[in-house]
């Protein structure tokens, strides 16, 4: 712990209690003299800045577990973090569907909930399910709006900083949606938007297959797939919002466009959502007939092709593959084989671990962050 | 600037000594009275960091000019930073010939020198020729090899970060070269090796098309395209190194290969680095000869297609273009229109700015980068 001269003692202060804090959010059930070690602080320190965190809610002392052997004296005093002092969200916006996720403060998912939702609804009704989704995920867990302390949103499209949707074609209405403060009036705490496959990345590498890679790819396949980047293990949004929209790939070579690569008859299909349709393809393609395995083994190359293209640009460590359509037959291993081809380095080829939930995960962990930035932040 | 508390009064001492010559680095002709009010500092510490910095060799006091009409009393002392006090030096290893760029601390151009090697010249001779033009350089403009302060040096292929060529296909028997250590025998002063497109990049953001513009693609457009890519200002080599390899994107289609684009015939064009036989068809196509015009087509089309690819991953603010096939009639324009219409947002395309000079010039940024930290550095 840096010493600091005086003048600003306030901020000594903000300084010493995030850093008990810390050690108390990273650790389990801590006494005085562990905190002591952990935080390099003096004792009384420690105790002045204790008592403040009980004071604020963060913090509550325990009682010991009975360790058998009682120790002579005055028992040492224990402290835990208090993770149900706040609570976070996580929302998945999809084409599909709605899908909420609350944790606590440290991130433990506490409960989940999704509904779904018809493709070809408005952005107004679109959100007044949203809001009910979250309000029922909201009352199963007895927990109250006002303990929230971020929103984290996921949607398809590009994402401006402010959270201005730029352009959605996925979703009806949905390009120009100022969807952060449309969201916002339903709470009281920060909203922050971002694009889905970029908070699948994070959430991949939060809880799933890439923990602890920094250099990420995670594609989110589909009709139109879409991808999300870390490098360094931070997101890499791009200039405009829009690094990973390789959905447009195709329009490279008409006759590749997915509508028709995946139709079995000579007129395509019903651009660009139509994954019943799709769903009927891939199912005569598992039963064995030819013209619908034709058509699934030319949609898995298209896929193929445009993550490749990814791949060679960025160099991640690990490409995660998500999004419903990896869940076909024969996704990861024609990948694996064309990344090794066309790769001076091949990237490890992992299927998305979190499955569905990776957009809302990552949802929570973008919450997360900003209430890392609301307890440990010193700098005002 | 910040106080520190005692105890490591060399150490502050470091830090004072740093501002002062920032000041004077980024400035011109600062004096005392000046460079109290640019550093913070008190006019005794400076006047001691000056007598510090003047024995040092990187400061120098100079004769004020006349200013007219003369002040009264005793006149104010004048002081500069001594850009002549070292000397660095950016090498560029390509192809079909190296080139050298020597430039004073302040990254100013003192001279260049560029001579042909041929293709086929294997590893040992070519790096001869290396040195040979280095040495050339260095005699020309009377510089001595002792006052180089670091040497950067771009070269095809991946570059690992210690500056071993892990592959380069493009140059006889320099796959697995330490690049780096063969060549620090010439040298008292680092070293650095980096990707030649990674170094465009880096050029042309300092010197060129891309200043101001933190999020670059730098495309390096021959036989074999290449590309660098800044993120935020930094250079984003890829998990290993081998971000923006995207020669091999045309074998995700056999018929697309370069060697068979370029060709009038039915025969492909010998591969990779018949640069000549290109040459021929290109002005063949601007005399007209409508096969040679398709073929070139055919190949800008390709060209297009990979940088598409590339900008639709990373999303940059601005693509460059350089490298010899920058040089073919419409490149730029098919690629705007091309971008235009895949990109949700498209980014500016420029040509390079630097020319043929973009890789040398981001050798010597890279070698200036390291300057720096040994200039301003204070943490050791």
């Amino acid at each position: 712990m840096a010493q600091l001269i005086g003048g600003d003692s306030s901020l000594l202060r903000r300084i010493n209690s995030a850093v008990t804090l810390r050690a108390l959010r990273d650790g389990a059930v801590l006494t005085l003299t562990q905190l002591v070690g952990e935080t390099g602080l003096s004792r009384p320190t420690v105790e002045g800045v204790i008592e403040g965190l009980i004071e604020s809610g963060l913090v509550a002392e325990v009682e010991p577990a009975d360790e058998g052997v009682r120790q002579r004296g005055r028992p040492a005093r224990h402290f835990r973090f208090r993770a149900e002092a706040g609570h976070l969200l996580g929302v998945e916006i999809g084409t599909h569907g709605a899908r909420a996720i609350v944790s606590d403060l440290r991130g433990r998912t506490l409960g989940a909930y999704g509904r779904p939702i018809d493709e070809t609804t408005e952005a107004d009704e679109r959100l007044a399910l949203v809001r009910a989704t979250v309000a029922e995920l909201l009352r199963r867990g007895g927990i109250s709006r006002e303990s929230l302390w971020a929103v984290g949103v996921g949607t398809p499209g590009v994402v401006d900083a402010e959270g201005v949707v730029q352009l959605g074609t996925a979703l009806p209405g949905w390009t120009g949606l100022d969807l952060a403060n449309r969201l916002r009036r339903s709470f009281r705490c920060p909203v922050l938007v971002e694009n889905d496959a970029n908070l699948a990345a994070i959430g991949e590498h939060w809880k799933g297959a890439a923990i602890g890679r920094g250099d990420v790819v995670f594609v989110l396949a589909g009709l139109s797939p879409g991808a999300g980047s870390l490098i360094g293990g931070r997101l890499h949004r791009g200039f405009g919002g829009a690094a990973g929209e390789i959905g447009s790939l195709h329009l490279l070579g008409q006759e590749d466009e997915p509508s028709r690569l995946l139709s079995t008859t000579e007129s395509a299909l019903r651009d660009p959502l139509d994954e019943a349709a799709v769903a009927r393809v891939l199912r005569r393609a598992q039963q064995g007939d030819h013209v619908a395995m034709d058509v699934r083994d030319r949609f898995v190359a298209r896929l193929v092709r445009d993550v490749a293209a990814l791949v060679l640009a960025i160099d991640p460590q690990i490409v995660v593959i998500g999004g419903w359509a990896s869940g076909l037959d024969g996704v990861v291993e024609p990948l694996r084989k064309q990344l090794g081809r066309l790769c001076l380095r091949p990237p490890e080829v992992q299927l998305a671990a979190l499955g569905d939930a990776a957009i809302a995960i990552g949802a929570v962990k973008l919450a997360f962050d900003h209430a890392e930035q609301q307890l440990f932040a010193v700098d005002q």
